[in-house]
């Protein structure tokens, strides 16, 4: 029985596809500290649970496809709270950033139609284009420039007939670029003149260090239209398990359509927008704190990474990772020698190898991304931890 | 900015389509009747709420991409109890049994593969096709034989080397249709023969009357790895906006790679799981009360719509649906003057006009299907102004 080509031709998550070595060595009564995944250890307001456990009818039914009207206006406070003007109707409730993506990228693009991405990327963005037969195109971005933009030219080079969109995350996942308002600007020029949608990942938009200016892509007024911002609580508030998203715009052609997607997989779990509806309650002040939290995390790691010989990295600007340049071959084998071969007083380091966030071939096979999520003292020993690690493995090897 | 061809051609939901023009009605005032969708009045067992009540963790994380132990589990055993033998590994959790099916059919089908459908079918199996460029070869029946399947060698003509499964639910939504063991033997005869996958829909396992006999696509034992389940526990406990369903298959090679597509999307949402985990611990009895009570409403559908001049429908064997033949022309008019020109002391019936259910062009026109989920006097009063309204429709069109 064969299976189809599509299935074979995606690549297993290089986030996820290494855990059932980290599970077998927690069996093996190990300590793994999981640098892998976005994964925050900030507590989730308690309003999300209160707002469950206070849910009293009898029936669990269906919600509206294109989500609760609370939870619609839940997100569009939030969204003028951050001068970004999106009404209850410009936005529809999804499974996630990971839903609002693939719905997205399905209304746009038809099979063969080619979107360009910014590499390294979130690696679910091939996986999700993938899934509908649209072609990834790179821009490709390296370490020594901070994972920055190139020029327009550059970029416009990638262009034909066939483009449909540029996708960019922003504060970027895996490298934690933010991009400059003059980079901003240049994806709008390219916008407006080859008529492209933009599709814009925003789920990091409150992690923003070093007083940086943010600007949204839904902020630029002359292509309104043309961008698409998907978006999740999972990273916000420390809620990845509740799987809310949503898909935000004001083309409301583009929304009508997405709506039939929605249709199609009839709603999104009603307990968990109940639960995220009472999260627009939370104060600011929360926001504040996690970001100066994280900041304080991304200081220790990035200043732990540029301590080890051989390890090269940029200081990330926004989100909670960073991409590492090791001194090995093959980052791969790395991780999964010090899940299996390596620890010091029985604790070892998971980190995602970066090769799989790359599209173009050999790219990114001495990179890891390492997520900063752990508290200030965890943070420390994992990075002790690596650069043990490393010394011998180099040794070894 | 043009959207794709892909998403322009999906239909908008017959079930759900039709939901602004209801949402209108209510807001004048009007109670409606909706026997549009699959949206049980019965109680969700108290079980799942208070596993969720129970819940104590801080923060809110992301599950396994293949669910959660405890769920596959309780998967199971809820399996074995049915004489169907699924092991935890053989069960992966998915955001309801729609995520079930578009991943299976991702995982079955390339772009421009075929699938055979009994039709009129689930709307959404054309939905989802659509997302995948897969082509929905229908297997057409008819009302007059209670919707059950033609002879093997009409089937067989419909079958070319592009076609790579059989798709259906039994007991079948939307037809009410329960399968005979001489209809399931004939599909395992052509899967066998032909070297297809039989995706089967058993999402109403529970829901078979009159003490008709029932097998499960995955208790054929000699064509075990080309059958694929998708289920949920959306009807079977009245949880529908749990959204918690799952696929289930001993095709070892299927399974590992329906894992890419959920490590994409990351997870279902954790809550629901854990408050679906719990329901294994509902005795059988609530099964046995909820049969009882939907056997009841069956027959007061099927003997109203009988005794309506003009109506035709065949008794249904399971599930809670009916597809009823009207004697009116478009079914969607008809539905729509229902909600919007109609009403009984201010009340009135919606139904989901049964073309959207239906591949063949033309067919379906003068169908509706009946959801019997209300209670039994919910149920005679919407019979009754169906009545009502039919005869006043005909003499005024």
């Amino acid at each position: 029985m064969k299976l189809s080509n599509r299935i074979a031709s995606m690549q297993q998550s290089p986030i996820r596809k290494l855990v059932p070595i980290a599970e077998e060595a927690k069996k093996n009564g190990k300590r793994v500290y999981h640098l892998n995944i976005g994964q925050p250890d900030i507590p989730t307001p308690k309003v999300f649970f209160q707002a469950l456990k206070s849910f009293d009818e009898k029936v669990l039914k269906y919600s509206f496809s294109e989500g609760m009207p609370e939870l619609r206006n839940s997100f569009s406070k939030y969204y003028k709270k951050h001068n970004i003007n999106f009404d209850k109707d410009d936005i529809i409730i999804t499974n996630g950033g990971s839903e609002a993506l693939l719905f997205t990228l399905l209304a746009v693009c038809d099979y063969g139609d080619e979107v360009l991405i910014p590499e390294p990327f979130y690696t679910n963005y091939s996986g999700f284009s993938e899934v509908g037969g649209i072609k990834v195109v790179p821009i490709t971005t390296k370490a020594q420039e901070g994972f920055h933009l190139p020029n327009k030219d550059e970029i416009e080079k990638l262009i034909n007939c066939k483009t449909k969109a540029i996708l960019i995350s922003n504060p970027s996942n895996p490298t934690g670029t933010v991009y400059t308002d003059k980079e901003i600007y240049m994806l709008r020029d390219i916008a407006k003149e080859y008529n492209l949608f933009i599709i814009a990942d925003e789920v990091y938009r409150e992690f923003i260090y070093d007083g940086l200016n943010y600007i949204s892509f839904a902020q630029l007024e002359d292509i309104k239209d043309q961008v698409i911002i998907t978006d999740s609580i999972s990273k916000r508030y420390s809620a990845c398990g509740a799987r809310i998203g949503c898909v935000a715009s004001t083309n409301k052609e583009l929304m009508e359509q997405i709506l039939k997607l929605c249709q199609s997989r009839l709603c999104v779990p009603t307990m968990e927008q109940i639960g995220a509806a009472s999260l627009i309650n939370v104060q600011d002040q929360y926001f504040k704190d996690v970001a100066k939290e994280y900041k304080k995390r991304r200081d220790i790691v990035y200043n732990a990474l540029n301590n080890i010989d051989g390890v090269f990295c940029r200081k990330p600007e926004g989100a909670f990772y960073v991409i590492a340049k090791l001194p090995v071959k093959d980052a791969e084998k790395f991780v999964i020698w010090m899940l299996k071969e390596f620890d010091v007083d029985n604790e070892t380091v998971m980190m995602a190898p970066a090769e799989g966030f790359y599209a173009t071939e050999g790219l990114g096979k001495d990179e890891v991304r390492i997520s900063y999520v752990l508290n200030e003292e965890s943070l420390k020993k994992a990075m002790l931890i690596l650069e043990e690690g490393l010394k011998k493995y180099i040794r070894s090897n």
